[in-house]
């Protein structure tokens, strides 16, 4: 049954993670006690994950032969959600985000620890090196989970080579990002669209859903046609839930997404849905648009004036689209699979969860 | 000869990082032209390394039965460098140093890339985000670079235990870094000194030093029993190497070190320097320095008033004889080890380069 082994499994990853966690803090607390606010910064924040990419991880695996709930995918799982929160801290800090998982973001908290111990020096500063240190940490750990995860020998450096190259893929592809973030808009609108949808490439489908069942399918073995099939089933799924994500940060509810609605347009994310906007709207409205993209002051009413511009020019409509084609396609690519029936169906109820969500 | 074996050891590392960089930066490329950035700020950082991780990595290394300049030496060395400039980079972000080796800091080269193309946006905010980003590419090839090390089936488990140890410590030693920095001074004076004497073990000495040989030796296939032999060099070493750097720092020529004089002071590091300082200085004095310590105003004539403080009151003297303390330790554990004579004599040849540097 789909959704029990993914309860499973998040239950599993949950402890794993804890247990991790906790057994680092004993190690390291022995260099101070102080350290104990990276840990208590990072527990709350890892626990409200969604287990995706450990899901996606664990459908590559079951799928060509590897074993629910082994300790391989375990691991692996768990060092991909620790991946995932270094990103997210740090993504964080760079967009100067105020909220995250419906907590206040790494930065944030680690703001409040300075001004409530009263401590001397720029709490900001503060903020900004606590959440930079708490990212490396999780870096690391992330890299010592998935490491530790690759105890066949024989799949092990095919399955390293695949976390590796997401690891860098999204890093450069997060740089192309504050670049495009920080470039004049281009002349031709065709150019903004064509970047956008690199970025969201490299720095999130792939690295969602492609890298994860790719990693999995090749710590189970599976040879590289049968690594480059299921590769073909996540780069649409990864694409339509970064589709999702740019929508849902604009016109989510923000008690369901744990972050305020609009901070996408406050940050001036170049994302898809505002390039395609650039194309679609009337000259005025797309000069609106370049003028109040990236203004951190937007307000509520400002946010609810971009909305109706990003629908009515029809980019809101063109960006479903490009959802359902990708649901589409990911849903050929699975059928191509030919997997057995139970890796199929969870398989299909992770993308589905993956591009239908609603946080 | 161990010169010779150190100029060898270096030029194998210089190439094997430089062929690294060139790759990734080819495989990316395909990502977005923009991510060069990325490695033109990394290659003329990372080319100016001292390579005395690497160095400390290979004694430990050959001391136990490893062939110089085997890939597993040169691979392994490269990494420690990767993680160090890493490091460096996140470093320099958060103390908001200057200038690095000689160059400018990484923020501020970002922030120059922004502001000589025109970019739109804050270029503060853009130069910090790309050193954020380039310190977590480092830290991924690092990772990449000594997991790809570790070829010995027999020793990988244990070789990878030292490097991951390392990286976490350090990183949570850089916390209690900032955070010292950041608390009020404590009543109590020895309570500084305490700390930042458990901060440079942390940070520092144990990364610089006492891991490298460590994980030589692990990947050498060193019994528990050696591999805590060679630790018995590298704390003293590592001790004596960030001692001289606290020393450097204030009282180093800035054409020599390639960071301007005083950035420690301006910056607020609660170095042992400062602490003992708070110790043995007179009332006035003391308040003198809690006072300047942490103003990034400070001028070129307000730092020669606190070297003569730091001088007068017998600080650096203290600092002085714990380097000479560290160096009798280093030299006694050295002759306990009884290793092989050129092997001894590598390994004391770097210490005494550690001790007694320049820059």
């Amino acid at each position: 049954v789909p959704h029990d082994s993914l309860t499973h499994l998040r239950s599993a990853v949950d402890r794993h993670l804890q247990a991790r966690l906790a057994t680092d803090q004993d190690k390291y607390l022995t260099v101070g006690q102080e350290i104990a606010d990276l840990y208590a910064v990072a527990g709350p924040l890892l626990e409200r994950g969604k287990r995706l990419r450990a899901g996606f991880l664990a459908a590559g695996w079951r799928s060509f032969g590897g074993t629910a709930l082994a300790p391989e995918e375990i691991g692996a799982g768990a060092g991909l959600e620790l991946f995932q929160l270094a990103a997210l801290v740090h993504d964080d800090l760079m967009d100067a985000s105020v909220s995250r998982r419906g907590l206040p973001a790494a930065h944030r908290q680690f703001r409040t620890v300075h001004e409530e111990r009263a401590m001397i020096s720029d709490p900001e500063a503060f903020g900004a090196a606590g959440a930079l240190l708490l990212g490396d940490l999780l870096l690391v750990a992330a890299q010592s989970e998935l490491a530790g995860a690759l105890t066949d020998p024989a799949t092990a450096a095919a399955s390293r080579a695949v976390f590796e190259e997401m690891m860098a893929e999204v890093t450069v592809g997060q740089y192309l990002d504050i670049y495009a973030q920080s470039a004049p808009w281009a002349e031709d609108p065709d150019e903004d669209l064509d970047r956008a949808e690199r970025v969201i490439r490299a720095k999130s489908a792939r690295y969602s859903v492609e890298h994860p069942l790719a990693l999995g399918a090749a710590m189970a073995g599976a040879n590289p046609t049968q690594i480059q099939g299921i590769r073909t089933v996540g780069l649409p799924v990864g694409e339509a839930f970064q589709l999702r994500d740019d929508l849902l940060s604009v016109f989510g509810d923000p008690a369901v997404t744990g972050k305020p609605a609009g901070d996408d347009l406050r940050e001036g994310k170049r994302t898809v849905l505002i390039a395609a906007a650039l194309k679609y709207a009337s000259p005025a409205e797309a000069e609106h648009l370049k003028r109040s993209v990236g203004d951190p002051a937007l307000t509520e009413a400002d946010v609810e004036e971009i909305r109706d511009i990003l629908t009515s020019c029809g980019a809101r409509r063109h960006v479903e689209d490009l959802i359902s084609d990708r649901a589409q396609r990911a849903e050929a690519a699975i059928n191509e699979l030919a997997l057995a029936a139970p890796h199929e169906t969870f398989l299909r109820a992770l993308a589905q969860a993956a591009i239908a969500r609603t946080r």
